[in-house]
């Protein structure tokens, strides 16, 4: 039974609902009871396995791409998960794109300019680094990035609603057009960041990744907070669904995404095509000839 | 000790030398002795977790960048030499790009414009599996694909050499400003390469991968060998070495390419960088301001 190219979020209890019903006060930052770490990793890897075989039938089967893509604030876990999940797939057919502060020549473009030239092509997976959500979650929290973007008019109430339609009708489109999209919020609580900061701080390994303006966001907590549940709420639907993980224990975090992609990708019904009889014969006079060599 | 921006490739016997010496009949095919199928591959794994190791000092240290280039004749090992030797690095700051015949976009520019597309930024490891050097091995097997090129003028017996110099002073230029290039050669004997054939038409599962085309230009084979034999000879330079790998062991070749790229890696010295006075002051200072918090 193959998939058809519509396809749906399979059920999860860290789904974000599609009716604007997600509270982000109410999701969990943390797992809901004792974890052994060793277990969780060792469950994080079976999963990585099945992902590389799956991704080989994505390939062989052509007709879907997988988009996924990750957001958290700072310290919630974005580069170690997109390590430990896809460490061990097969890099041909695989691509992570990070998206940072925008270049001159891409705000002279659509905000999803930058974003449709990194889709990753119809039979791999591609990894989003923060993504076209920083217009919704960054640009509101700090609205004086939207003057570098020179539009040529807006109203600040009115923008943001703007900008969750251009995102819901952009991500329809990709679906209707076989690029499943699958995004995590990594949901970091303010004293988990702040125990990841020290340690960035006091480890000298880590120091190449502090930033010392990372501190003061903090102040902007419930700003940002208010951000991701709108951001969710507006563009979580069943062909491009939004799921909010628990990112204070990172080896619990991990596993849930690796479970999350392995159940997406095994959700699309790809297989190793099969050939045609006429094919089949072509292959037995190809085998003919190549004995006579 | 921190290497330079110019680099040189670390001898081995299976480098390609710079003064045009590389016969192509005299470059084994298989390895020097008879091999333990898992003993190599266990060897291969541990060079992979190395190259793993020292992506993330690459990435941290952002000086270099590493290229990868992968050529050989249909069934030489290119797909299953990428897919084993860098699965287990990390995915993101790796990539890997496929080069098919050039599209008509592609066309209307000169060869080099859709390679330099795909360059990696500095800090990480590209892969190109298959590469410019199309231009020079099939492309002068089949000069009627110049036809397609629509070329001012020029003349057949002249247009080799002027490739092989714009590719080495294109490939000069990337080395001095920090992209290392390295050029595997995979080469497989005709006899190993009908072996492969008929597995691919004997074994429904890779029937996908099989294109009837390829046994004809088995009939080409003394043609490649001499366009290989002069690309080798004309490119092969200290900061953009090819090595010939023998390729009828599939893991025999796998650990030779495994082991060249951790020596690669491991010779340019990078590490993780450390932090300077001040920015350790300012650390301190963030420190302190987290704390209250």
């Amino acid at each position: 039974m193959k998939a058809d190219r519509k396809w749906s979020a399979p059920p999860s209890e860290l789904l974000v609902p599609f009716d604007g019903s997600f509270r982000v006060a109410d999701a969990p930052t943390r797992p809901p009871g004792p974890v052994d770490k060793a277990d969780l990793k060792k469950r994080q890897r079976e999963h990585t396995r099945t992902i590389y075989d799956l991704q080989r039938k994505l390939y062989a089967d052509d007709r879907f791409a997988a988009l996924f893509v990750f957001q958290a604030l700072d310290a919630g876990g974005k580069d170690g998960t997109i390590r430990n999940v896809f460490t061990g797939v097969n890099p041909a057919g695989f691509q992570v794109s990070s998206f940072k502060a925008p270049s001159d020549e891409e705000l002279d473009h659509d905000f999803l300019w930058r974003i449709a030239r990194r889709l990753p092509e119809r039979g791999r997976i591609g990894v989003f680094n923060r993504s076209h959500y920083e217009e919704v979650l960054v640009v509101r929290v700090h609205p004086e990035f939207l003057e570098r973007q020179r539009l040529p008019r807006y109203e600040l109430d009115a923008i943001w609603a703007e900008r969750y339609e251009s995102i819901r009708t952009f991500e329809k489109h990709l679906a209707d057009n076989g690029t499943i999209i699958v995004k995590f919020f990594l949901n970091v609580s303010l004293a988990q960041q702040k125990h990841r900061f020290l340690r960035r701080i006091d480890k000298p390994s880590k120091n190449w990744k502090f930033n010392s303006g990372d501190v003061r966001e903090r102040k902007r907590w419930p700003e940002y907070m208010r951000a991701f549940e709108d951001a969710l709420n507006e563009t979580s639907r069943p062909w491009a669904p939004w799921y909010a993980i628990p990112a204070d224990s990172k080896p619990y975090m991990r596993l849930q995404v690796a479970r999350i992609v392995r159940e997406t990708l095994e959700s699309l019904g790809v297989d190793f095509p099969e050939i045609d009889d006429e094919a089949r014969a072509a292959l037995a006079k190809c085998r003919a000839e190549l004995e006579t060599q």
